[in-house]
């Protein structure tokens, strides 16, 4: 395997590292168009356009909305039917998620002034909340766990799963997270029809408020459609992992750890920064090793060699600074004493520390989401949370007596910007107790 | 004035309601063409593209782009310019703005389990953030202070503000708020092309993390096509106020609290719900009376006769399951005891609670934001907030016991999902000290 090589020494390492982190979704105005007529007609027709879809893409045979909807007891004897070390693990898992989300559960809050003004925020969840979760091969019930758990956490009165099950094919292990997980309801339907169904609501479907989980093209597509009709959460892009390692790791762990996010996807982008080229060497020996027993070694390949690379710094500092400008989604900090180093690391969807935390606890059961942001994005964006699932309102209330002093101030502003009538709301309630 | 009269008992009122509340922006393609044609040649030629689009938009005789640089002198100018009484009104509003905004600083926050293990998030300022103010009649410097503070707040390190100044003519309040915001560079340019200035660079901008603030249709489709690359805020729609009135509130104030929205924008929405038919009827003389005294009457009754309604309610509960579907940006309790209503309402962005609490108080200085969600939106998304400004990465430190036990699991849930390097990733960590 022929992963490359880079060191920031190189006098055009900074260009050479653009060119690998450079990726871009590249807009498919064909693929759009035909998404948004699907949305359109699905917002027009609704159930007999999701059907009609329905039949079509996911060649089921399916005549009536309600052979669209699964019951309880299909979603039950899914999880029945799992092994015995799959259930506990699940359930383990599933225990560890919601413990970790209740510390992300926010308040309401006030405070009263001295003069009797209440000022604060009241926070709320979401009322109904759509949750896309795709067919076939990239269908993952760890990731029913991660977006159905905050959302139960933040009090979601109704949670919709949609899942394709295209020529009728279920995968048991999505339906038996869905149970374990408390979804309220699930559809066997996919695609931007799905994504419609949802913002829009049809007969069978309510509308939702918001809509997460991962997709492919069209599904992402839609969802930037739909977005401000309904909340969406991060469109993702492949997958990332970033190691800053001292050169004191077994190097077979570190270069499984680069495996790991390559296996996902031939897009997917795995970085080692280390001071230590031996160690270096030693990663991509091991690599070569390991790669024979991995059954998805091609896609591994493909990534590692197109988008991977090991790269020599200078020092532990300067790693630090290279992981800020890539923004990982992932990021290992395998060295000693790996607090040390939280102060100089601004952007990143989640830090791996010490070299016993690989990352793939954290994408199933450490407790942390794994729907993390993706493509540079963690410089503004943040991992799925409970707070997604909130959302707060305003809270003001004036005493006559403080609304008689702020009632001149905004009348002053109001005047400044041409607002004759919010000047004379404010002013109307200064001289009345 | 002729306001629409609504009653709940009409059978066909939710039909009314909702033709009263159909609102939906248009889908410009033109528009949205040129949009994409800009940003990509701001892209590809940076300052020379932003230059010519400067001289061509805003007939501005600009040549070398370090003219489109206003320096921290001029701004100090423009606010020593203030009279004194506006002076000290966007000191007291800035003051109580930042108060306020203070309470929503999120922490870093984690915890260590009984085997060692830490868990949390690392809270952070984004770096550098883009505010965009428009030019011309809707430029508003309480708009700075709203956009700018929280930001500050949050600790961002650069805030960058783009303003037009079609054909040289600068906005002294907007400059003077933005000298009073600690804004750290404002540049003279707008439209699609400041949106791609921030978004990606150029010679003379450094790309932000974040563009918030509001603009015309250009500036909004531009916000949506830069959504991925950088942040953004919401898209906001029209003004809208939903007044709920127990009938004994001065029904002057409140006919000039639903103009207060309504001399926004000819599409600004201003709703009264109540139980008393007489009040609404009080509303509509006072309405009459109070008009012709404002400056901008041909807009308030524009608003009031296309989008506005009285609408008298069974009750004052049945007002709040009203005001829950529309989910308003601006809330009026004007009633007794407000605060009992409060569990009741589960969607508005600001609640306005007493007689005395006109919200034009919430647009200028009570403390709270007046950037809102607009158009429903209310049901998933919140007030502008120092938490738009912060990001999380989830921090994950495993002990090596810990390593042992959590291995375990997340192998099992790999290899249902088929990962193996997953699997292995984690495995080679369980037997290791």
């Amino acid at each position: 395997m022929n992963i490359k090589r880079l060191s920031t020494r190189q006098p055009d390492f900074h260009k050479q590292l653009d060119k690998l982190l450079a990726f871009e979704e590249t807009m498919d105005y064909q693929l759009d168009a035909t998404v948004a007529a699907i949305l359109a007609d699905v917002r027009t027709r609704g159930d007999a356009a999701l059907l009609e879809y329905t039949r079509r893409f996911d060649r089921m045979d399916v005549q009536d909305s309600s052979t669209l909807e699964l019951s309880p007891a299909t979603l039950r004897t899914a999880f029945n039917g799992l092994s015995g070390p799959q259930r506990a693990a699940l359930e383990k898992a599933a225990q560890r998620i919601t413990a970790y989300h209740k510390k992300q559960l926010q308040e309401s809050w006030s405070y009263t002034e001295p003069d009797g003004t209440l000022l604060g925020q009241q926070v709320t969840p979401l009322d109904r909340v759509g949750l896309y979760v795709p067919g076939g091969k990239a269908a993952y019930p760890s990731s029913v766990l991660m977006n159905a758990l905050p959302a139960k956490v933040a009090g979601v009165r109704e949670l919709i799963m949609v899942v394709p099950t295209p020529d009728g094919i279920q995968n048991p292990l999505v339906l038996a997270a869905a149970h374990l997980a408390g979804v309220d309801r699930v559809f066997t339907i996919g695609g931007a029809q799905a994504i419609a169904a949802l913002a829009y609501g049809t007969g069978t479907l309510p509308r939702v408020d918001k809509i997460v989980g991962p997709g492919n093209a069209y599904v992402a597509a839609a969802k930037r459609r739909v977005f401000g009709v309904v909340g969406i959460d991060m469109i993702a892009g492949p997958s990332e992992i970033l190691v800053i390692c001292d050169g004191q790791t077994n190097p077979d762990w570190i270069a499984m750890d680069l495996f790991s996010q390559a296996e996902h996807d031939e897009l997917a982008q795995s970085i080692l920064l280390t001071p230590d080229p031996a160690f270096a060497s030693a990663v991509a020996q091991s690599a070569d090793r390991l790669l024979a027993d991995m059954p998805r070694r091609d896609i591994i390949c493909t990534a590692l060699e197109n988008r991977g690379a090991l790269i020599e710094v200078a020092t532990l500092e300067e790693a630090c600074a290279i992981s800020n400008r890539i923004a990982p989604e992932h990021l290992e900090l395998s060295v000693e004493n790996p607090q040390q180093w939280l102060p100089s690391i601004k952007h990143a969807g989640a830090i791996f520390m010490g070299r016993h935390t690989s990352e793939a606890l954290g994408d199933y059961c450490a407790g942390p989401n794994h729907v993390l942001p993706t493509s540079g994005t963690a410089r503004f964006s943040s991992p799925l949370g409970v707070y997604d699932f909130q959302k707060r309102s305003s809270l003001i209330q004036v005493s006559a007596r403080s609304a008689a002093i702020l009632g001149e101030i905004a009348a002053e502003l109001a005047y400044g910007e041409g607002l004759h009538a919010h000047a004379q709301s404010a002013l109307f309630r200064t001289d009345s107790p």
